[in-house]
């Protein structure tokens, strides 16, 4: 089940840059969900490129549910979103065809799809079709806050420029709510926008590392021996190409951390049992511990630079230069937020859909 | 299907740490793989505590294979591999019963499988499933070797010390090969040895990080959304209870790169394409560019430590002190290194039989 | 992964009969596969309503495909196609809201996903979404033809009327290729095209069995436990609400037949191994042996009759009449073919794919 | 997931007829599920071969499970199933080797498993392998039996002898439980042992038709396209390799009734919504609806015969005769029932898990 996620709740993607159109079927929502478009294109609206660190090409976003609602609320049928693309640019895209962009999925999709793949804007493989994932994703965590579950991701890190930790996690989560560059510090936030647009005007591009958090989620959530809470967001935050590494918790600072200093110990606060601290995410033995559920996710430097590269031509095997024309992002990392609170919103709700069954999810309204 | 897992190839994991027994049951094995005892034995040697930074628990992991298997060849029907837990005290964990061990899946089993768990020993949460784990991994990395794709992994790093990066990947791969502690260089290793034994002697333990590369595998096995190599592969590692993060080529050290200085760029070698760096991890838009696959995994320190620690009576609802006695694992970042190398075969087999069918495995002999 | 089928190749359906549109996702096709729209066109002519014994509703059936095509073939990325709904007529249905049509789905859709369901036309349930199912089949056939498997589908029986046993299998499919009312004898045809236009005159509907038969696939095919040939098939056939019976070879005819008589003796011919009799309908132990795979699928009568039926109203806990009005069809037998051929190609690819690897069904290209 | 069964509960069957062992591992089960080993090996024993005319080879069935139940009760982790082999005659089959027996499996294992297979007994398509399948649906319809769900399976028709019709189902049930040669009407039931030891005194074999119904399965259960309660069950049941045919309801009776004939009338009943006939085996559009599910399989005479039979030389490429010894079942129709059994409850309790959560079916203790 290659572009199928998730097993209660499954989402399909399909579509390319410059094809028709991209979409999401999501299988398995329950009945009565509410289907609030403008909350669906707020979150779009987070995804879409704005300013001068993002792409010139600028899409409506205008989705259209084609199957599985009716009135307003979802039906539990299988639930089809459409997103048109109307601004693409072939031409574009012509010089690639035959000289993979480095980095990119060019050469990759050539030799898997041995040569009739869709290359133009990079097909498949297009930050293009995550519109569609996150509209998808943006129905679930709909409902998925009407149950208490809140989702909210930062920019933590930007070429050396570090935002501050969540804090206040309510107040942090509203706060980045609908922002375009999600940073909680404010000077932070100016500092890595400088980099990113001084990047952006040499023809170059930036990474970063977003931090996301979880709140609402209750204890015993996740499936050990494989479907860990970890595993499942991991395996759908990886599906996106330019994700290049995941840790919960304190991931790879552990390495440096002895069982003592690391462990979560217990208390009894409030008649409820919590950890006093949080090094673990929120996840022991991949279940919830009803801890706020926390990751980051390393997002690499977007791969279409316009300085000059060394490629080579696939047909005629020589090496060769390359220098990109067209419309690309010097940064996705602020973007990107929108994808990961999409994914994560999808995987949760699985989680929750296994445990309570598939109706609950639709059973706030 | 949570506790199955791969598409073509799938293994499902079962037992208990105080059980009669734990095992795995391969599906989608090709007819025809040699079962190497003495290789399975050699990998299961890997993983086994040695030493004074390991439990006391010293079991024989006699393994049975019970089906699949025939005149020495798998037979291509699901294959089950038993090994008897021989070596149980479960008289140990009396007292864990309603007070969980900080950071461990205690708390969170009692939650999910509401009190009827097998606690002793962590039950099913135990580091002790993972012998099933890596006997299926060996039957796997067995075939996998008469194709050319080979599996190395080393303790990157481990409280401050971090050993030398791979070089000569055939030559380190073939050096690490049935060592306890699989570090490269000497130093390192006697200083990441020594750390570990003083936590040990304290009561306390480590954690670290592990590397690990895999080559051999051709160009074009992965798929996009979401079934990506990156996805898969971290899906499986994170559900090892101690993995808290996963990353790919420069990972993490992407957020600090700019695009012009993180692209692998293509050349021609020995008339065959390949990137001058490698900063992708062998893998772009999730789909492996015949570069080395790069991966690092995030191990927390055990958290079965024999300080006193503070946690809460569940039944009682009262907190309390923690006193562990028992067998436990002051370090377990070597023996990953074969969990790990199990993981990494049954993912890349999966991902290798989608693309070219079930029974390519076998066909070597 | 409920409304997706299929495990290499992988079928996701959705739609409502009087919704926006229905449509298909088919992920795992090879890329290279031709994209011929007149043979898709001619396939979804064959379930096209025609003449007096079928719905006055009469769709253009254009398709689009909205992704996963590029250049005439096939990319290897999900193959969307999307079908607009354009002859709706939602007033026909007000009356059905609470009074359940005996036999239909309209009591356990109400049932299941809780008053939310798109209740018109039988929204999910209708017949409509087969449309989708049959040119998403078409796509597949196509490249099965290529590979030279090829399927056929007559109706056998209806109500008393049974037309001949297949004999020149080659001659005969060719013979049933684009008709309307796919019978061999043309005796048989006559008469059951007259019973099903009485039925129609009187207001009634009838049912009947369709015998298919798919020649080509190689010996090897299928997974037993669970995965066997007649298990997928049948699982995908049951999937249509019109159908209540599956059956292979002699089917339940072998209740009366001794071991002696039933058992398929094997000869040599033409260097091949072959049975004398077919009396297991190409399928042992759940994998194809080489001969011609034969199976029967049995179609009730359609629930939507013209008389006067007894019914409950839902909303009110009280009986009542119901007489139902609109766009119905008296026979369905003859158009069931096609979504049995389609639901035939794309089972029989999915068990081919996962032996041969994903690529080959687009090899011949 | 080719050996693996289910969603939210899922089912592997490893083992071959004479290997070391059978077995089966069920994941997914609730926690607390009681483990009541007279009533499975009450199941198992239903199953046993007994008589004239049954095989000779008598094992005793002595299921231990390894894991995944602690105290007396299922813990939620992965439950597996252990039977050893005991009564193996590897040298009966030495003679079957290259000779394939008609409509048997040995054929098409070889082609499939390239000749690696175990052919002693059938290897992993003998029956045998449905001994674990049955302890497994023990522990599952134990559970399904607490929540108000029976299941009763009888032999309704052998070789000409019509056993009589359900009527008190209930009563039915009750009296169909453990008694070897289930069938209601006496007389059949002597009629039919009649034909049966005859046949097997010829050497010749028989086969059958089941007749199964399941009760107090709640409306709303089943998943359209493609998870259809029928489609989810003949899936399983066609995974036997005896089974060809399966019907719902009338069934291949529907072909000649009309649509005014076969319809089931709705009437309100006791306060609830009901139907005056179950003509549609309880089943609307994939969907439970509340009334008794019904079913009939249809079972081939045993391929095994003592009647000198034509096969061929599979190495040789020649024709020959074929007299087989060994111990051998001249009926299996009476002890299928207990597979038949075993496979509704695994598939109908994976339905309600995926409608209420996982923890639903445990939730009675």
């Amino acid at each position: 089940m290659k572009n199928t996620f998730g097993n209660s709740i499954a989402v399909t993607l399909f579509g390319e840059s410059h094809g028709e159109a991209i979409g999401a079927v999501i299988d398995g929502l329950a009945p009565g969900i509410k289907i609030d478009k403008d909350y669906i294109s707020a979150r779009l609206d987070e995804r879409k490129p704005k300013g001068k660190i993002s792409t010139a090409r600028r899409e409506g976003d205008e989705f259209e549910i084609v199957s599985g609602a009716f009135n307003g609320y979802t039906t539990g049928t299988p639930l089809a979103i459409l997103i048109r693309n109307t601004s693409t640019k072939s031409s574009d895209y012509a010089q690639l065809k035959d000289t993979p962009r480095p980095s990119h999925a060019d050469y990759t999709a050539e030799i898997k799809y041995r040569g009739y793949q869709d290359y133009r804007g990079g097909g498949h493989f297009s930050g293009r079709i995550t519109a569609a994932l996150v509209a998808a994703g943006a129905i679930i965590r709909y409902a998925l806050e009407a149950k208490g579950i809140k989702i909210g991701t930062h920019v933590l890190r930007l070429h050396g420029i570090t935002d501050r930790a969540f804090m206040n996690l309510d107040e942090d989560i509203a706060a980045l709510n609908g922002v375009s560059f999600p940073v909680l510090d404010d000077g932070a936030k100016a500092d890595m926008m400088k980099i990113a647009e001084d990047a952006a005007e040499r023809g170059d591009s930036v990474g970063g590392v977003l931090e996301s958090v979880i709140i609402g989620v209750p204890a015993g959530v996740g499936e050990p021996w494989f479907d860990t809470l970890e595993g499942v967001l991991a395996h759908a935050l990886f599906s996106v190409p330019a994700v290049k590494g995941v840790e919960f918790g304190l991931g790879f600072g552990f390495a440096d951390a002895y069982g003592s200093e690391a462990n979560d110990e217990f208390v009894i606060k409030d008649g409820a049992i919590k950890t006093t601290t949080n090094n673990n995410g929120g996840i022991n033995g991949g279940i919830s511990n009803g801890m706020p559920i926390t990751f980051r996710t390393a997002i690499k430097p977007t791969p279409s630079i316009f300085k000059k590269q060394s490629t080579v031509n696939m047909k005629e095997m020589t090496e060769c230069e390359l220098e990109i024309s067209g419309r690309h992002d010097p940064a996705i990392i602020h973007r990107a937020r929108a994808v990961v609170d999409a994914i994560a919103a999808i995987t949760i709700a699985d989680m929750l859909a296994l445990k309570y069954g598939t109706d609950w999810l639709g059973e706030s309204n």
